[in-house]
């Protein structure tokens, strides 16, 4: 019999696309499903110029999460992040939020209290409103969070819409999470690096920052595919890759990083590489544009927002696949596969 | 310090409440916050006479449901029918579901489709989309479903709408979905009642029949306030009275039960009255009207729908709470912590 982890994840999602995609009512004009499973969000039509935007992500104890460097309002906060920086992928403006909470019947209340206080730190930063949810017990906690937004149809961005020659780029640093982890998990331990020096990589990890504000930028800018790095870079570029039916060439000497992540992986003998093409819970938003407007986009986001965006390569066409140029010029294949999987 | 198993479930939902209440962003009338934190269902303003409706609800393997018992596709079934009993109850038309599924690695794929099937077969049915979701590992199964609906404003239903001399009505019969849970916990092991005969009892446990059918022909009748019953009669009157600030008197003789129900009672020796008053999962609607209008709309009901609705009692003051006037005439209070309770 197979099992699900004998299955890569593009064959879960090609095979639920497959069952789910015959299985829509037929129904008229409204309520018209525009994305459903593949993309960073559910998009439907409410009304003549309206779409609603829904995604959902669930987080597990002792998978995803740590308590035992976690405090609950960072938790709280993450699994909304999480959620927005899906919309922001989509350039849709995240609005409502319900919050499922599975959690031991010991917990005490000031936890569960200060997972609500963390989320809504964030929501209102965000203007987002936390409308409900549901609480029920368990042995381990378990979070699911479900954000609704909404996006005007010409704002839109999906995955599929990379085009040939677009420019790739990226907001902020890459790798900054992966390595606030393996901070917490390996070089605290060690005594590699005081806890003051890694916080910017710490603070990455616990409490990224969705990119909401640079979405609003970019839904009105020519952006082509855009997709949020929550897997990491490769599952990243793979995700717009497959979808628009193109390739990437990625030069390694552009991937923008936080000094303290080149440090860490110095002191600790961890290759820099793997967290910046394979490191996950970066949670920054990788996009295309036509070159011609890669100058203007930069400083737009700039101005309106402070965060940079850096190009790190070019959208080619899918028989060149998806290559890495590296340090010394030479070229080599990206590999998806070694970026986070849900199921080994 | 306190712990959440210490606190009653009012207790936390008004927390929560106070909490999430004073965070909501101020926005202009479009995103405004209708229902929050306290009824079935989220309502959301999302344009002139429009509002948006979203529940969710998750089931976790051990608690909510057995394998040993349970198809995936009865699995998959049901946590879309409790979602969109919730929708029913306030009167809204589910369009959209999006699943978080956290499965072991381990499970077939066989498993993981039927799990699926079964929802669909239940979506197509309602016209409902399922248009994503996120698939993750765990050791053991969670399910959480996620459904959004529409409902024009002057058909939303909320539990606050009860007023004193309203009839009380339920849909269908009571008491029969714990008694299916009993024949498989206890009754089946004893060899107490043959499965074909217990079988009316263990549909309504494993795929119960959300009342949407039910709830579009309620939309438009004098219903004042509606409640779908999750967690029992008793629990569900609690909700209306403590939200509309009433009391309620219930008519024993009155409730409606399957003889499958009360001969298993019997022969098990067991109490009828805890199904029927303290059951879980009966996804039955329980709302109440003002009396001119009861006749008129069971008989629409019956006619569009096929399904009965009985009075069962009627609202009272505060001042009177709950009471059961009992086989014999009697009266007692009826004590909703007596229902299932997420905590204990």
């Amino acid at each position: 019999l197979v099992k699900i982890k004998d299955c890569s994840e593009e064959e879960l999602v090609r095979r639920l696309h497959d069952m789910l995609g015959t299985s829509m009512p037929q129904q008229g004009s409204e309520g018209k499903v525009v994305c459903g499973v593949g993309d960073d969000a559910a998009v439907m039509e409410t009304g003549p110029d309206r779409y609603l935007v829904s995604s959902c992500d669930m987080m597990i104890e002792g998978r995803h999460f740590d308590l035992s460097y976690t405090h609950p309002r960072d938790l709280g906060y993450k699994a909304l992040a999480i959620n927005l920086s899906d919309m922001a992928a989509m350039g849709a403006t995240a609005r409502w939020a319900m919050v499922s909470l599975a959690i031991p019947a010991e917990t005490t209340l000031h936890f569960w209290e200060d997972f609500y206080r963390g989320m809504l730190e964030l929501a209102r930063e965000a203007g987002v409103a936390v409308v409900g949810g549901d609480t029920t017990s368990s042995s381990t906690i378990v979070v699911d969070v479900f954000v609704m937004g909404e996006v005007f149809p010409q704002q839109l961005i999906c995955r599929f819409s990379a085009s040939k020659g677009d420019c790739i780029l990226v907001t902020g640093e890459l790798g900054s999470s992966a390595a606030g982890l393996y901070w917490f998990q390996e070089a605290s331990m060690r005594g590699i690096m005081e806890k003051s020096r890694a916080n910017p990589l710490i603070q990455a990890h616990l409490r990224p920052v969705p990119r909401y504000r640079e979405a609003a930028v970019l839904r009105n800018s020519r952006v082509g595919a855009m997709i949020d790095l929550s897997d990491g870079l490769a599952a990243g570029l793979r995700g717009i890759c497959a979808a628009s039916n193109t390739g990437a060439r990625v030069d390694y000497n552009l991937l923008p990083y936080r000094p303290e992540a080149e440090l860490l992986a110095e002191k600790a003998g961890h290759s820099l590489q793997d967290w910046l093409l394979y490191g996950g819970e970066d949670y920054e938003l990788l996009f295309t544009v036509p070159q011609q407007y890669v100058d203007s986009l930069k400083q737009s986001l700039e101005v309106e927002t402070g965060t940079p965006a850096v190009v790190i390569g070019e959208v080619t066409g899918p028989e060149k696949g998806m290559i890495l140029i590296n340090k010394s010029g030479a070229e080599s294949v990206i590999d998806p596969g070694r970026c986070y999987r849900h199921f080994t």
